[in-house]
């Protein structure tokens, strides 16, 4: 039997949230964290609303699975997120210790990569999957914003 | 007349905060962010305690500072922080374009010089201020913990 359960499954419930951002005002960036093929966080970026730098969906993301699973280390968890970690979430990712993170589209200007942030050296990094849904959410957004 | 409002100075706040980590058995690291001499936010690294990897002091410090402010960029402020920031506390710091970040004791290994990290281009960054009496606090930490 097919499983169900691929990246695009998980992602696209990260985009769902990324959604719920663009439908707030905030720069649309969604996340969930799994655990088992279970999601055990889901988040958006609330950076406006809360008036908080430290507000993106990762760091919310990390914090809620932490939460629900009574430690602080995410080993056996994986990330999904839709934009490309910034230097901030990748260094809380760094802590967490996170077996897997998955993201969408690249952030060539502000992204871990390109800032050369260091995850975990277990963290098993997949990069472009619905990279073209989540880059033209954010395009559409600051196409908006614009107006 | 004399400015008592030196670097020091705050930094002894920061460091009391430290100590108050200290008793609770967190690595001790204390913060305070101040604007025009005033201490608007203090904060210790709460990690255990919240099972959280993102609650070091400065995210924290970060987080309370801009709610008393009313807005999330903290230009004009200064943080005190009696360890090197991490790659995430400076990610974070980034995002706020803090005007100025002060710290005690350096991290060889985990802190954001080492790592590569990028603060905002227009912050200013005072180092080795209390390192000696901070260092002997994390070293007097680990040594207890080791009994």
């Amino acid at each position: 039997m097919e499983n169900i359960f691929t990246d695009e499954y998980f992602m696209k419930k990260a985009f769902q949230e990324a959604e719920m951002a663009f439908g707030k005002g905030e720069i649309p960036v969604g996340a969930v964290i799994v655990v088992n093929d279970t999601v055990i966080a889901r988040s958006h970026n609330l950076t406006e609303l809360l008036n908080d730098v430290t507000a993106h969906a990762e760091m919310q993301a990390i914090t809620a699975a932490a939460n629900f699973l009574g430690g602080k280390y995410l080993m056996g968890c994986t990330l999904y997120v839709t934009l490309e970690p910034c230097q901030m979430c990748a260094g809380a990712l760094y802590w967490s210790q996170i077996t897997k993170v998955v993201y969408g589209a690249s952030d060539e200007h502000r992204g871990f990569m390109k800032m050369g942030t260091q995850l975990h050296p277990k963290t098993i990094v997949v990069r472009g999957v619905m990279a073209d849904e989540a880059s033209e959410l954010m395009k559409r957004f600051f196409a908006e914003r614009r107006k």
